[in-house]
């Protein structure tokens, strides 16, 4: 794109915040003349390396605003946003095939990984189910007994094994995690803040 | 003020975050025509009952990004902030006296909780140190030997006990959390999310 360095985004198919931010980093990355380069990760091994919890999923105060909050933030931002009925789900299958499809064609992965969070989002399609995933890439036009044969391959799960160790050691520790030139932003809530960095240069 | 409800301000004087709304809270609901009623609390008592963890004080990826946040946070929002050389404190005294004067003089107490969570944020002082905060009481002109005897007295203390379990009882998890008719938003970044809904009466 230019000579500044592209940024780095992370994470999880199964993050609603995650989905927020996915609707808007290129456009205001694009706009700062930057490149974003996409990692999904397993919110499970990070928080497992971590020692975080998730933050939804019991039944406490905290657990029911953040559900509320997923919903509220959408329309808060504009973005189409139903609460899925099964959630968390488990995101091993869509993130092994976006680094297999990135590997071919990163444009496609990136559609790829819009299609997969839209339909777990907006049209509540079960994305932990390999079929669902074999669709979605499919109806890109990916060849899908190939990525089904992908998808079984130790050294594709090593990637996304690989990928998640990465994430760690660049400090992640949660859904959605930004990274602009060494300054880290934590969750779609942050946007603002990443839009003025990339305007000003840091602030 | 006028007929539409007031806002419920829930902060621990520890708490940055709080801090930062506490700058910002009362001018946003001026605005839409709102008073707001301010409650310090302990976060001790609302992590215990609750099983929540603070968001700082180890050496986590997660609590480094949270220190870094605060600050940078603060220079988004345009507030003074000094990161305080010992974090977090605890804050009964602050507390206690703050119910003390509101129950004599409210807008009196609003000036000494800006004068406390400034000692502490801007000016570093030692917050938890009941002679700090008669200090700051008696800048605003308080009776410091009154306020001294007060905070030794079960009375004030079974008055902040009571408050936090109110707050917990509306649901409280953190700091800062407010309540608009009912809708909850926690965190000094949903401030965005307040004045729209004050604006708009809920989106």
């Amino acid at each position: 794109m230019n000579d500044k360095a592209p940024i780095d985004f992370w994470f999880d198919f199964s993050s609603p915040y995650g989905y927020l931010l996915s609707e808007r980093i290129d456009a205001v990355a694009t706009r700062h003349g930057r490149a974003v380069r996409w990692h999904p990760i397993l919110l499970g091994i990070i928080f497992q390396a971590t020692g975080s919890r998730p933050p939804a999923g019991d039944d406490s105060a905290k657990a029911r605003y953040i559900v509320r909050d997923f919903d509220r933030s959408a329309r808060f931002m504009g973005i189409p946003y139903n609460p899925p009925s099964r959630f968390p789900l488990p995101t091993q299958a869509a993130a092994r095939a976006y680094y297999w499809l990135h590997d071919r064609d990163s444009a496609l992965a990136r559609q790829f990984a819009h299609a997969v969070y839209r339909a777990y989002f907006i049209d509540d399609r079960d994305i932990s189910a390999p079929d669902t995933v074999l669709d979605l890439a499919a109806a890109l036009g990916t060849d899908r007994g190939q990525l089904a044969a992908a998808l079984q391959m130790p050294e594709l799960k090593a990637r996304l094994k690989d990928e998640c160790d990465a994430a760690l050691a660049a400090g992640v520790f949660g859904s959605p995690h930004v990274l602009i030139d060494g300054e880290a932003f934590f969750g779609a809530d942050r946007l603002p803040q990443i839009e003025r960095w990339l305007e000003t240069g840091g602030f």
